[in-house]
């Protein structure tokens, strides 16, 4: 019987990870690792570290390449879907190659927490296992990884917060009914298109790690700081993972 | 020098805790731990056994009641804002009695994660300590544990959710621009009153400990099941912690 772990890592902070995690990473009889062919080799290392860190063998690793995705096209969705198999197809190849025999423990690294803007879970459902051979491990995310680290709640007394995307709050501007919101997969800093006034935001680069950076104050005030900071620190590592939650002000 | 650590333990279960949330509590010269005059005293033997299964010390817990908040009157804001002062002066007179040189490091225990709907951090803020010797760690939060449990998303591909509470979905309904909710804080069953159709509920309660309880399915097929569960539970237990994710129909 083949068993595959989905085990959120949090944020590359091995003191993040939970024992849960910690146990399933022990327990497997492989793990797979992605490669991508962008600039993003640092954080192969920041896993390949923890791995290390946890004292699993290097025999136990299977790397793989990850396809890219076709990016031509205005159907984003079948390139999304087409992605997914081509992903799942090496997972496959990877295990024909590793564990012949079909059966074992499969461990897949996922940054922060699988069920949160991340495709393994998707991509897992290609491979046609009943759903108890499919396990998923929670992680700590890289929002609450940004509440912790500026010492703020994510919601206010009762309220609602949003969980959204760089490219929703572009398209769909500031939803109504919700005074904070969390923007996660914002690589076009669309924060500087948000029009509110007395918004307050909270940002933060790099969480977790040794590079981490932090930036908060009044949007106008502080937007620009923090375009400046980011393209400068995504200069100096080659990539950035960020992300802001953005709070009308006047509340908490 | 006082420091106060409010971590973050996930949701009961051990293993959901992380390296850093046991190393704080390793590393606390003092742990405030509340009693509620309810039946919840259950849930104070939950942190119990984990301080006692992390090798937690007895001498190191301070216990102390917790106060009761005012229920009469309309106003529900001064409400809160009284019994938080009142938990803060609980608060001073067990660090009064226990680390009478005022310094120490003091560990507060938290259900999930300090930054989602807990008090913990606003109780802090009344302590009038620099925001440097306040430290938060995140924990597993029941969201995350109910996705896993269930082997879903939270979120659908680069759609935004709501995170919401029983009261807010009662008050305003289905809120605008979004497919899914994560509905917590619901002691009444709000998801009753939801009119929406072809709506999928995934419901648990008791997450990530012994007594979990999973039920999933069209909400207009399962809300009478859930309820029913709910309450035979609850009458077992004496108490209930449960939360859901609430998603149209057709949207992964």
């Amino acid at each position: 019987m083949l068993e595959l772990f989905l085990i959120g890592i949090g944020t590359g902070n091995p003191d993040h990870i939970t024992r849960e995690a910690e146990n399933a990473i022990l327990g497997a009889d492989l793990v797979l690792l992605p490669h991508k062919e962008d600039n993003k080799a640092e954080l192969a290392q920041v896993r390949l570290a923890l791995l290390q860190h946890l004292g699993v063998g290097g025999y136990k690793v299977a790397h793989f390449d990850m396809p890219l995705r076709r990016q031509t096209g205005d159907d984003y969705d079948n390139q999304v879907d087409e992605w997914h198999d081509a992903i799942a197809r090496r997972w496959q190849a990877s295990l024909a190659a590793h564990l012949p025999s079909g059966t074992g423990r499969v461990a897949l690294l996922v940054w922060g927490d699988p069920a949160l803007y991340d495709s393994t879970l998707r991509i897992a459902s290609r491979l046609g296992l009943p759903p108890a051979q499919v396990r998923v491990v929670p992680g700590i995310t890289s929002m609450q990884v940004l509440c912790s680290a500026h010492g703020i709640a994510l919601n206010e007394i009762g309220a609602p917060f949003l969980v959204t995307t760089g490219r929703q709050l572009r398209d769909h501007g500031w939803p109504a009914g919700v005074d904070t919101l969390i923007v996660m997969l914002d690589g076009q800093r669309s924060y500087e298109q948000v029009s509110e006034q007395d918004v307050e935001i909270y940002w933060g680069a790099y969480l977790g790690m040794a590079q981490q950076i932090l930036l908060r104050g009044r949007l106008a005030d502080v937007a620009a700081q923090i375009s400046a900071r980011r393209a400068q620190a995504r200069q100096a590592h080659g990539w950035i993972m960020d992300i802001y939650l953005l709070r009308r002000s006047g509340r908490r």
